[in-house]
This record gives C-alpha cells, sequence and structure tokens, in this order.
C-alpha cells in the first residue's frame, strides 16, 4: 500500500471560515490531513508569533486521515506548532486558506495566510497559500476548485525550489471562466490609510483603520495586472528582505 | 532659519525601553521628533496591523520639537498612524528601535520594528531600524551611539533610494571596540522551535514557545557573520517577495 502525503494546513480567518473548510474538504481525499485554526480570524497578523502569552491547543475531530485543532495562536504558530509539537513527521506540504481577501502586491506583508505558508519554507517544506480576491464572510469560491486541485497536486508530484512558497490569488468570481493561471510579480502597490475617528460612549476619541489601495504598478506581469485579465496569479515567495542590487554601492 | 527635519519614531518594545529612550536622545537634537510606542512590549508582531478593534492614540509629551504618544496599536500601525493621521507633513525620516535583541536575519521577518521601518519605506521615507543583539530589560548600549548617529546623519543628508529601509543591527557589546560598519546581506538562518509543556492551576496543558537559532549560511558577508566578527550589520531591505529567478520557470 502506498502511503498518503501529510498536508498540514492552517488559515486566518478562523476555523469555521467558508475558504478553510472548502481547502480541507479538497485536499482530504488527496493526503492525511492536519489542520490548525483558530477560533476566531486573525486576519492582518502578519508574520507576528505568540512569546508573551501560553498557548493552548484543543483537539476537536480525530478520524482516521483527518486531525483538526483549534488553537490560540496565529498562523505562523500554527504551523511552527504543527511542525516542531503535533506531527512525528515533517509535513509533505503546508496549504493554507483559502483567505477571504487578496493577498496579492504589498498585501502578502500583512497576511497571516502568506505568513504560514513562508513558515513551512523556512524549513524547506513545499507551501502554498490561497487566496480570493474576495473580502465578506460568504465569497463566491465556485470557480476555484479545480485550480486548487491542480496546483496542489502539481506541487504534490514536483515540490518546489527550497525556500519557496506560492501566493496563489484567485480573481473574483464574475460571468466569465476563468482564463487560467499565470505566473507574476508582486505588484508595488499599497495601502494609503485614512482613519475614522468616533467617539466612544464615555467622551473618549477613537479610531478605526480604513484606507484605498494605490495601484501605481505600470508591468504587466504583476499579481494585480494577471488577476484584473480574470487568470489566477501564482507568485513565487520568498523571504529574503536584502536589496541585493545595493549590497556593493551602500557605504557608511 | 533653516526647518529642522521631522524624525518619526517607534519601537516594539514599549515607550519605557531602554533602546528606545536612547534613540529619542540622540534624534531631538538632530530633528523636530514625534515618537509614538506602546504601553507594553508588542514584539514578535511581525507586520501585524490592526483592524478588529478600534485604535487609541494618548499623547504624553507636548514639547517645542518633541511630541510623544502611547498607543495600542502594532509598531506597524505606529508607523501608519504617524504619516496619515498625526503628522500634517511626511516626515523625513522614520526610525524604530533600538530593539532589544537581534534582527538579524530570519528575525527581520518576525520584527515590528522592522516592519514599522519598511511601513515608512512603502510611501518611500527613507526609513532605518536598529537592533542590539543582546535581549533582556537592561542590555549594555554603550558602544551604539556613534554609529547610529552616523547612519542617521549619513541617510538625511543622502537619502535612501525609494523603498529601502536599513536593518541594522549592533553586535552585542564585548571588550574588543566595534571594528565599524559593514554593509550585509540577510543571513539564511532561521529558529527551530520546541515547545515546553505546563500545567496550569485547572489541570489543561499549555506551551510555551522556545527555540534555538540554526545558522547554516556559508556565505560570508552575511548579517551575522559580519556582526561575530564584532562589525555593525546593515542590510538594505525591500518588501518584495517575489522570488524573480523563477518568473519565467514556473508553469501550472
Amino acid at each position: 500500500m502506498v502511503k498518503k502525503p501529510l498536508i498540514l494546513i492552517t488559515n486566518d480567518d478562523g476555523y469555521e471560515a467558508d475558504g478553510y473548510r472548502l481547502l480541507l474538504k479538497l485536499m482530504k481525499p488527496l493526503a492525511d490531513v492536519v489542520a490548525i485554526s483558530t477560533l476566531e480570524s486573525t486576519s492582518a497578523m502578519g508574520h507576528a508569533v505568540t512569546m508573551s502569552m501560553p498557548l493552548r491547543l484543543n483537539k476537536i475531530t480525530d478520524e482516521p486521515g483527518f486531525t483538526e485543532y483549534i488553537s490560540n495562536g496565529t498562523p505562523a504558530d500554527n504551523i511552527k506548532m504543527g511542525k516542531h509539537l503535533l506531527l512525528d513527521r515533517m509535513p509533505d506540504l503546508v496549504v493554507t486558506g483559502i483567505n477571504h481577501g487578496s493577498n496579492a502586491a504589498i498585501n502578502i506583508i500583512y497576511s497571516g495566510t502568506m505568513a504560514a505558508a513562508l513558515e513551512a519554507a523556512m524549513d524547506g517544506i513545499p507551501a502554498i497559500g490561497f487566496s480570493l480576491a474576495e473580502y465578506g464572510k460568504h465569497p463566491d469560491f465556485s470557480h476555484v476548485d479545480e485550480f486548487v486541485l491542480r496546483i496542489v497536486k502539481k506541487v504534490l508530484n514536483e515540490g518546489l525550489p527550497k525556500g519557496i512558497a506560492l501566493n496563489v490569488n484567485f480573481p473574483k468570481k464574475t460571468d466569465e471562466p476563468v482564463k487560467g493561471i499565470k505566473t507574476a510579480r508582486q505588484a508595488n502597490a499599497v495601502w494609503k490609510e485614512t482613519y475614522e475617528e468616533r467617539m466612544d460612549p464615555y467622551g473618549q476619541k477613537y479610531y478605526w483603520m480604513t484606507g484605498v489601495f494605490l495601484d501605481g504598478d505600470k508591468r504587466v506581469d504583476t499579481d494585480e495586472k494577471v488577476m484584473a485579465d480574470n487568470y489566477v496569479a501564482v507568485v513565487p515567495a520568498q523571504y529574503d528582505f536584502t536589496a541585493k542590487e545595493l549590497l556593493n554601492k551602500l557605504t557608511f
């Protein structure tokens, strides 16, 4: 009997999120699945990890081939705990998401979904973060299944270069069918925040962060452009921040 | 009269931290300073931002040339609020830290100090994150002043390429004088976590994350190597995660 691969899964929208439940459903026939999420959303946690408070884990499902936990950690914590606490062997693949909301362009840096995928890549585990460019509690995921499966099967079979996590973003569902998958680069597009000032019942000011997304990147092969053209965007992501072109130019 | 430059400062060890107070003291003679920190440590927050709860700001000092706030946000929030809520003009420079603990190698991805600096770089503001490779409440900062001033003055005068934040790490103080400043690349060195299991007074298990740092990077120009040789390491950091060498190789 061929041993099934082992897939570790987390997300940052909480364990009940539609995108997460869909990802679990799609992965179960392919592999033994261990899933760790949180009770509530941990969106925009970036690569936060938990050192100032104790971590907790509750097993909520224990079936043959499928184990599910709820933790009080961040998405990066969940992958760390999966790797170094829960699993007795390294997973063959880590998949995260499917995030409710795009993690294209600069969103990758704020994204718990992609932090978790990069956390796996650091240990040489192939990793894929999936996100859909639609926010809200129940976005339309009906166009993603075949692409999730195609990408996951390819990575299970062929692996990924060491230290790479794929940042896969699906365009929002439209009446037109998705045209296919394109490899893309991270768009240099960022948020410009605005702060909405309010008064609490006790007369104290507080602020809600909102913002507009500004894409001034003219290159044609960015994740934003590819998604606008109704393709699935796949950015091969790595975790070296070094601006290598400056290494021999900068002196102090 | 020449207008003084405007420097925006934050950190992730809380507003009372030695490294932050030292940085404020060093910056005040050079510029008008606006400082935003938090009541307590927000270490290891990565690039987390706050969308699920209201943000608060309290002004605790308002002197000519020096304004200080305490917020309930993350380091990235603090720079966002500085840029888009508090200041009526863009700062000439953002400096963050001085962090208690190294942000060299992979630590950059977990670091609130560097997230704040990169948040400034996204808006084209020159930014420098300072960190000292010694943890604890009162590390020895006695060797850093001249280097902080040299780097800050150079960046105030010459700027930085757009989108770049410097990740400056000081070696721990030894009996030998620091040899100088070297530009370096981010070492490919990561943490391997261990989880210490304990029992709470109510009979429930919990875990503390700890770990060992593994540096298998043999290159001689990494931040880790440079610091081990008692130089100040300066990594020019950027926020594009794209693994560009894979762009034309990866198909699905």
